[in-house]
């Protein structure tokens, strides 16, 4: 092999592409398994571009080795720099030979190794001096470039690389020797203590191409994907040398080097920096400016498929071009940048003239931006036949059904189980709790379960998106309060009269299930799934505060003044004047208070003991029960704030992660357990959750078939069908809001949604529930948002500082029928049940309402009210419309929010399913007040603009070069569109 | 005046020396305020080495105006080229005039023109494309730089940059006129709607030279200090140019140019950017390339002394050279970069060679490095004559006397003495409350609002640090419990046993003034104070908690069967068996429950009544006061957690500052009465503040005076010695530790401290306190440090994004005496003070106790200990000593701080001031354990070692080059240290 050896004639040719390195010679040698063919990196070449979808190199691993002495011997160094008197001293000082070290290590970012502290640091984005880099560069254009080098081993690559004219044999050989002398890695296997390898320089006879057990045991391995590849700098100042050596090879079959990597990878790249001792870190930066180019993967791309020094001078040009430029002492320098949130994939620019732009890093509101948000899905498209649309989500469906259950077999669906089931469960005693008290026990605990358990079974066996979970839901909940006030108003017997709600309601969905209604929740804007979610949270907090009040009255606070102290036990006695209090029954307390008893044989034994023991208790004092106010309400809050701060957990520093996913995503069963235990622990006699003993209805008297017409006319039949409009519209807003949102397009569900399938399941299971009596049940969005979290597909995050990619969602149908049929077992659960207090139910409902209502994008503009303009948050909104729009949209749903409640709260309440389906009509009215560049960025757009703005926006947005791309509001000058709707 | 004009010829001689601009010319045409006399930027002049110390350039304001047209203009623009068409074409489509924009502005940091959202973004670190700078540079290179030049005005100056060879003088017409144009400012002063100036093209003979009212009103006007200088940036795509013009102007005199600048400002620089359509955004990352450049200190210094155009393109070499790099797509392009903390201050390189590096950023823990730590300050340099510490105190601190007060007059001492008084009162009342359930009302509110009073307001006149607030302390509290139980034991009388063991300590604490005993405060270090306010922090959260169980006590809670209903009101009646209660007496609850009690007269009145009416209240019912103890536990909470939470207000994003300020400073008072209106409200028989109704000892039938003797043993006067000198330990320590940390050196307070002197006054103080039976007081941390707080003198920030630099503190006697005045004045508040409850100022107790704990950088390290180390914040501790070294040392001190609660808790517990003491002897002990490095980081190092270690740790670090002082912990190489210890 020949080798061109820069020496003082290099330096003149420092860019001239004249200057053709070593390596090009190599290029034809032997066939590489990867080199390109192509010489031209401006195109790819033919073979190439067939492949372009998928021409993925391997990850690259790099780090980097510096070769350290002692101060002592850097001065020495300076003193004389003959090899033969540097190595007799040596000999002499052992302590101060200069020893290799890693300091610091890339994948995507740079991590540091703390030498002091012994450990790694922090991933974070690397900075580099401009100089540095251009030290490198002139340093590369001057030395040794070899590409596809076939060294086969540490040994062969240094003489490859030392064989260099400026040195002398005796020279070449110490410096083989110190190249080829075992690197000290930190070892992080061994414990947190800082742990350095054997420091003795080895002969190159050693076994050096045998891993060290180290690098086999170094958890980055086990991080990195199959087929990575390493790359090492080794840079340092060495008092022989004359003038600097770089260079850099790329090896034609990546060999394990020895332990030259911390990692046992095969090597692919290897970078050489040595010179003089020299002002400064100069070799260390421009080391680390080597390893930050080539952890690079533009660089990267361009310089495995390069064939000359040329072509890597070009590729080390085309990063300096991409670079960004921070100037000096504007940041802190010791501070150091974490890895984003999200890395824009930038593809290799042959590849990006093909592609287009750079793939967008996509959050919620560029997502809808980049993505056309109407192009209406396949879902949504009318067919125009009558349950045409029904027929094509069947049809869409039925493929997948095998998989639906296959796809289940992974144990993150074990775990999924096991927390949605816990939440299922709390709902169901919560719902059955709330039912109970709103329909005087015609519903309880026990419909819950049941109705909970068939209903979400058979959804889940049947349904188009099998991860909904079905609940008894907020408006449900108030309808039916509603209903059965009206009922209880006009002496209905209410089962059968709600039994033809529910036939009228189940009629009524399958109309619009033929109709394919479901189309039109594309006019289900955020303004209108805010709107409805932030009823059913204030729903939520409003019934729990107030069931709590609500027990002050059951349970009252015993002021000092209103005593209600006296209690005595009195015994039919002699005195005989039992009669009396038998005969007077005192109007009120003050007459019992001051009832004058006379002369009774009397004890002051406890009411219960007094009774057994033929006395009756006598005085208000006997009938109070105190303390238990304040105790439940201590229970309330306890609940509640524990359930928030584990919650939180989640987000926190503590504890490993296992853990603190684990505290946050049972946080409400924990809270609950809290409760029971405090409540056990001090023993008073608080409320606690009704739970039917026995498998029959909460109702004593009933069957489980509700008779079709009971104590009511036939006609009431016939009037059923009034309120049952009313509440399909709330049915259908329900159910079809839930479904928009889990369909959204970032959860990237690959087997397709099913609105009308949906709806025309939801119809039968209405007729069903109403047939025996149970609770009626649509899809809830929160428990259902929280089985697709659960069910999250995420790729292994391979470079430290990486956050893993979201991959989609385990669809399947196994995990929500498991989690439905466990709690239709759970209907045996009464005798560990009846032990919950009720006050501690209230606290995680009111838990369940905030942290659904602190979600929605609704309550951050209602915060933004509230917060001076100079500490708003930098949300992407803020930048592109004006603030007092923003507020004015805020304002507008307020207002919306507070007329539906006061609404709710009036006689008028049972219109209010078609207040709800205002809220559409109302944001179709905010066309007028706000513009569709506003609009896009407040809510969405509706389906009739989708023709000029989003076009013109994307348009624009091409316009402008990559990465630039924080400028792209310009193209929203607020006067452009203004004059775009006029024209339309 | 002549130019040179670029034309074609200019473009190869884009990086030579030789080219020689127009500007070079003008250098000595006229005898400016500024230039630099000497041609070589290389060194300072003689002159100006002269007043290197303070050659402070005027503060530069930068803004960005950006010429905008309409897409169709831009498509016109590439059919035809000739200006005379252009022309034609504008006046037949008018809204698509080119028009000026302000688009971005700097001062320190980057602003934006939000355009769509109409409002400046959030100041961020400016990031560049390195391209953009390249192209700037061969745009000046190519063209015009005009140094000190004479224009007068706006029309002048646009004269003299359009006088180029290329351009017509048609096309010149045209250019100006364009660039006379009023630019558009978006207006903060209106509104925060967006309000645009007028658009339409001005002639040049328009009033352009006075400044507009908008750009007077600018609220970035009141900012900007005096002097303030701008610089404009003028850059567009001009269709009917044929060539890029580029012009840098460095006017001599700084002339206000029109409406051209946001803020009426005289213009110093001026850049023009302009050019035919390119590709991207070329003109405006140019010109913002050119922005970031003027807006760099040490450009700003090259350019303003630059004299050709050599200089100008050597100072963006300069640049250049000292730019960071951040890799592409390793960072999200849109998040922008906060401002920094804190500025590294960069000096012009000229004068930084005089002056050593950069000044740093000091944090406090580099602060510590970076400041020699051992050079013991004057005030702890030992005299070696008998109170010559003290003398010295006095004289140092006698000078500043009548300023002690003058420097009070100051708006913001009234809010301080506002804060501090509310806090010091309910210390006050804590203390109070807590002092006499410690001594059985020996002391109680009234004394502690009187010493309060009087020994406050003493130490404030005389101390040697007005700041400190003397305040009964958790450790005295704690001592003073002890010695109360003592003399209780042995039947003493407490008060004159108390009287002389206050002599004796104050005795005791004059030797150690005279014996300079002060200077030892030295090896207090961080170990000792954070073991020291742990313990107090403990002691307060342990206290609290600790005395609200104990009304549950008080006030059972009556569980169901351990009913106490009973109770009756029995008359003494006909049937007589009165006699039979009141003969035997039973013995305990149970014979009460069970006893019958036969044939009675009685009846149900509550208890009061019963007695008003004759008879007697019977039963165990009648004294139980129920829901008492649950509603204190509310109590006690939400006081608790409402002040933590307003705590925390400080650091949110809502509301303005003022009132985050205020709700956060008044957090305790709020939650003070936040609790008084929940108790009020409910009405319930708390436990509230027993204060005294008269001024006199709360101990009934004392007089103010404390007698010698008492009943005690006049040996009793000798043994008072033995706890006098345990008391002695503990004032020393409570009283130097919080000296220590008031002085120190990030508060650079100017006048000194006091060690002796203040020790002085605490132990007269001591003397009179005893005789007059009042509390002991010593300096409190906390509260002396939120007085420090609320009397930080801080610059005004004049740059957007810059933080306030901390100038130091208004030293002043008035505010502390202010103070004690109205908490003296406050014993008449009694009326007011006898409703707050107990149970609330347990609640703020256990606040403080939190609030203290938590600030120490022990708590820091503690939770370290449950962070996995992958989450652990970026602390510079853990990047220099190993992770399991830092648990270690917190283990010792979480051991330490045990044994010291144990020693605490038994009866052992009056030696514990010698277990305080003993904390010294660990940390020395420590010194064997760990090495100085890692002690320096982790504590602080004591006097012995001051020799070698810090000052090699400053050597390296001056070894190393500016600006990447993150690698510094090279220097930390583990075993160096060890060697030299050894050797020490």
């Amino acid at each position: 092999m020949e080798m061109k050896l820069p020496g003082q004639e290099g330096f003149e040719a420092s860019s001239a592409p004249t200057n053709v390195s070593a390596g090009e010679l190599d290029s034809d040698v032997g066939p590489g398994p990867s080199p390109g063919p192509g010489p031209s990196p401006d195109g790819p070449s033919a073979t190439e571009s067939k492949e372009l979808g998928v021409p993925k190199d391997p990850l690259l691993f790099i780090q980097l080795n510096e070769l350290l002495g002692w101060p002592q011997a850097l001065e020495w160094r300076e003193t004389g720099s003959s090899s033969a008197s540097w190595l007799l001293d040596m000999g002499e000082m052992p302590p101060i030979t200069p020893s290799t070290h890693l300091h610091c290590r890339w994948v995507l970012f740079e991590e540091k190794l703390e030498v002091a502290a012994g450990r790694w640091s922090a991933p974070h984005v690397p900075t580099l001096a401009l100089p540095s880099l251009q030290k490198l560069r002139s340093l590369l254009a001057e030395g040794l470039v070899l590409l596809d080098c076939p060294a086969q081993s540490l040994l062969e690559l240094v003489e490859q690389v030392t064989t260099v004219e400026s040195l002398s044999p005796e020279l070449r050989g110490q410096l083989q020797a110190l190249l080829l002398q075992r690197p000290q890695h930190y070892n992080q296997t061994t414990g947190t203590r800082p742990c350095w390898g054997s420091t003795h320089p080895r002969k190159a006879s050693d076994d050096e191409e045998a891993p060290l057990r180290e690098q086999c045991q170094n958890p980055l391995r086990q991080k990195l994907p199959p087929g990575a590849e390493a790359g090492t700098v080794l840079a340092g100042e060495l008092g022989f040398l004359a003038q600097p050596l770089g260079a850099f090879v790329r090896l034609r079959d990546p060999v394990v080097l020895g332990s030259l990597a911390e990692v046992s990878l095969p090597s692919r790249f290897f970078c050489l920096l040595l010179g003089p001792p020299m002002l400064g870190k100069g070799y260390h930066e421009m080391a680390r400016a080597a390893a930050v180019l080539l952890s690079d993967p533009q660089f990267q791309w361009s310089v495995r498929r390069a064939s000359n020094l040329h072509d890597v001078l070009a590729a080390l040009d085309a990063f300096l071009e991409e670079v960004t430029v921070l100037p000096p002492g504007r940041w802190d320098p010791t501070a150091r940048i974490p890895p984003p949130k999200c890395l824009h994939k930038r593809l290799p620019s042959q590849q990006r003239e093909s592609k287009g732009p750079a793939v967008p890093c996509l959050t919620s509101a560029e997502n809808r931006h980049g993505h056309d948000p109407h192009a209406p899905s396949p879902e949504l498209q009318r067919t125009g036949r009558l349950f045409g649309g029904l027929f094509q989500d069947v049809r869409r469906k039925a493929p997948w059904y095998p998989s639906d259950f296959l796809d289940a077999l992974h144990l993150q669906c074990f775990s999924a189980v096991l927390y949605i089931y816990l939440a299922t469960v709390t709902n169901a005693i919560t719902f059955g709790g709330l039912l109970g008290d709103a329909t005087d026990g015609a519903q309880g605990v026990m419909e819950s379960f049941l109705g909970t358990a068939v209903a979400g079974a058979a959804f889940c066996l049947m349904a188009g998106q099998p991860l909904t979970i079905l609940s008894s839901t907020g408006p449900v909940l108030v309808f039916e309060r509603l209903l059965f006030s009206f009922s209880r108003d006009y002496s209905l017997d209410y089962l059968p009269f709600r039994l033809w709600v529910g036939i009228w309601v189940a009629t009524f969905c399958l109309v619009l299930v033929a109709t394919e209604a479901s189309v039109l929740v594309r006019y289900f804007t955020r303004f209108t799934e805010e709107g409805f979610c932030a009823l059913i949270s204030l729903i939520f907090i409003y019934d729990a505060v107030n069931k709590m009040l609500n027990l002050t009255h059951t349970y009252p606070i015993q002021k000092p003044g209103s005593s209600a102290y006296g209690c005595l036990c009195q015994y039919p006695g002699p005195a005989g004047n039992e009669s009396q209090w038998t005969t007077t029954s005192p109007k009120d307390r003050d007459d019992i208070l001051s009832m004058d008893l006379g002369l009774i044989n009397a004890s002051l034994l406890p009411p219960p003991e007094c009774t057994r023991q033929g006395g009756h208790p006598r005085g208000p004092g006997c009938h109070t029960v105190p303390d238990i106010a304040f105790f439940s309400l201590l229970l309330f809050l306890t609940s509640f704030f524990f359930a928030m701060a584990l919650k939180c957990v989640k987000t926190s520093r503590f504890f490993p992660s296992v853990v603190r996913r684990g505290l946050s995503d049972f946080s409400s069963v924990l809270a609950i357990l809290l409760g029971c235990g405090l409540d056990a622990f001090l023993g008073l006699a608080t409320p606690k959750l009704m739970v039917p003993r026995e498998f029959k209805p909460t109702l004593p008297g009933r069957g489980w078939l509700v008779s079709p017409f009971g104590a009511n006319h036939w006609w009431w039949s016939v009037a059923a069908a009034l309120p049952a409009l009313l509440l399909s519209i709330l049915i259908f807003m329900d159910q079809q809001i839930t479904a928009v949102i889990l369909n959204r397009v970032e959860y990237r569900l690959k087997k397709g949604a099913g609105f009308h399938l949906d709806l025309f399941c939801v119809a039968l299971l209405m007729l069903l529930t109403s047939a025996l009596g149970l609770p009626w049940y649509v899809s809830a969005t929160v428990i259902s948002l929280a089985h697709m979290d659960s069910l999250r597909r995420e790729s292994r995050a391979c470079a430290p500082g990486e956050l893993p990619n979201f991959l989609g969602i385990r669809e399947q149908r196994l995990t929500g029928l498991v989690v439905f049929i466990l709690t239709g077992v759970s209907i045996f659960l009464a005798p560990v049940l009846k032990f919950i207090p009720m006050p501690v139910l209230y606290g995680i409902f009111l838990y369940m309402g905030v942290a659904a209502l602190s979600s929605i994008q609704f309550t951050k503009r209602v915060k933004l009210l509230l917060m001076p303009a100079k500490h708003q948050p930098d949300l992407l909104l803020l930048r592109h419309v004006p603030l007092t729009r923003v507020h004015l949209f805020t304002a507008i749903q307020l207002a919306c929010l507070g007329l539906l409640w006061i609404i709710k709260s009036t006689p008028a309440a049972i219109i209010f399913p078609l207040m709800l389906l205002g809220l559409v009509g109302v944001r179709k009215a905010l066309e007028r007040v706000f513009s569709p560049q506003e609009l896009l960025w407040l809510d969405e757009l509706m389906p009739e603009e989708d023709r000029s703005i989003p076009e013109k926006g994307l348009e624009s947005e091409h316009s402008f070069s990559g990465n630039d791309s924080e400028d792209s509001e310009l193209m929203y000058q607020p006067k452009a569109p203004e004059i775009n709707i006029s024209v339309n």
